[in-house]
């Protein structure tokens, strides 16, 4: 596949085969991951790999009850993946001082990166993905022990899709890109 | 290329050869980024394509002088990308109240989806980028007359690579994933 082809045909997944995957699939998908950019190579992110079906039923319960990924996290995807954070170290000066005017939230930053790569890189292999932000991040650190400097950012479930989901559509170009000075096309 | 290679190919390139870049390359990867993902398909997204000398100049002024990117910003790539992104969109509910423990910085998590479509597309067309978020966001916002609730994230040199970056080591596998829990191999 082509990459714009790739990064076009991804979709949100929220139904999902029982279907395990294949060991060197979630290989690439982790590399893909582990290979993306980040401040001063810093690297802060973390992927907790959840299969026990106590920890996955403790989990969907810090989901909104509206939340359509909820059947997913809770047992129907085969993996959900956990992406954290070490806090302190993205966005942060060779001597442990905030760089920017974003504060600490650069993991937000350097997180996605590695998580875009995750997503195209199951999507390449025939496996859907969603991203699920919206649940009691807090409650979800505690039910997966996390040490204090580390945070929890989403939840991706992983899996063949049982759904095959339309296309939204997007901004035009001429909506989102300008020239030399915001707002001149 | 196929997609693992594309991923642990790309490089953060901070020298540049002037050779414009050719309009369909700079619309594949305007598009990669349209196409992302993002929170409740909110795209809080905008891309500024600056080439205008004057302005390439105080943008440059916005970095610390160390920093090895700045002739590329100053003037060396044909082209810088200043990625911004609207407040109070991402990572808010459908009545515009903050949904997560991230406050607003989900527009942090958004804007990298998408950057990280637009590097990995540029890097396929043998286009180099390199991540600049070290510099004055606010002074630069100024620059770029943003309005109050646009906020600039980072900024993308964009050509053709003019040296050969080493690859940078990353962390193990064994090191970043755990299984169930945190810290669990």
């Amino acid at each position: 596949m082509e990459l714009l082809e790739v990064i076009k045909g991804r979709r949100a997944v929220r139904k999902y085969k029982p279907t395990p995957i294949k060991d060197e699939d979630l290989n690439a998908i982790l590399e893909a991951a582990r290979w993306a950019p980040s401040w001063r190579n810093s690297q802060c992110w973390r992927f907790i790999l959840v299969r026990d079906p106590e920890i996955r039923a403790r989990l969907a319960e810090t989901l909104p009850e509206t939340n359509l990924a909820l059947p997913a996290i809770e047992e129907q995807a085969p993996l959900v993946i956990v992406a954290c954070a070490e806090l302190g170290k993205s966005g942060y000066s060779r001597k442990g001082q905030r760089a920017t005017n974003k504060g600490e939230w650069w993991y937000m930053f350097d997180t996605a990166l590695a998580l875009q790569n995750m997503v195209l890189m199951a999507h390449s292999l025939g496996l859907g993905t969603v991203h699920v932000g919206r649940f009691d991040a807090a409650k979800a650190a505690q039910i997966l022990e996390l040490p204090e400097n580390i945070v929890v950012v989403e939840m991706i479930p992983l899996g063949y899709a049982a759904e095959q989901p339309e296309v939204k559509s997007r901004k035009e170009l001429s909506e989102i890109v300008f020239h030399d000075k915001y707002g001149h096309e």
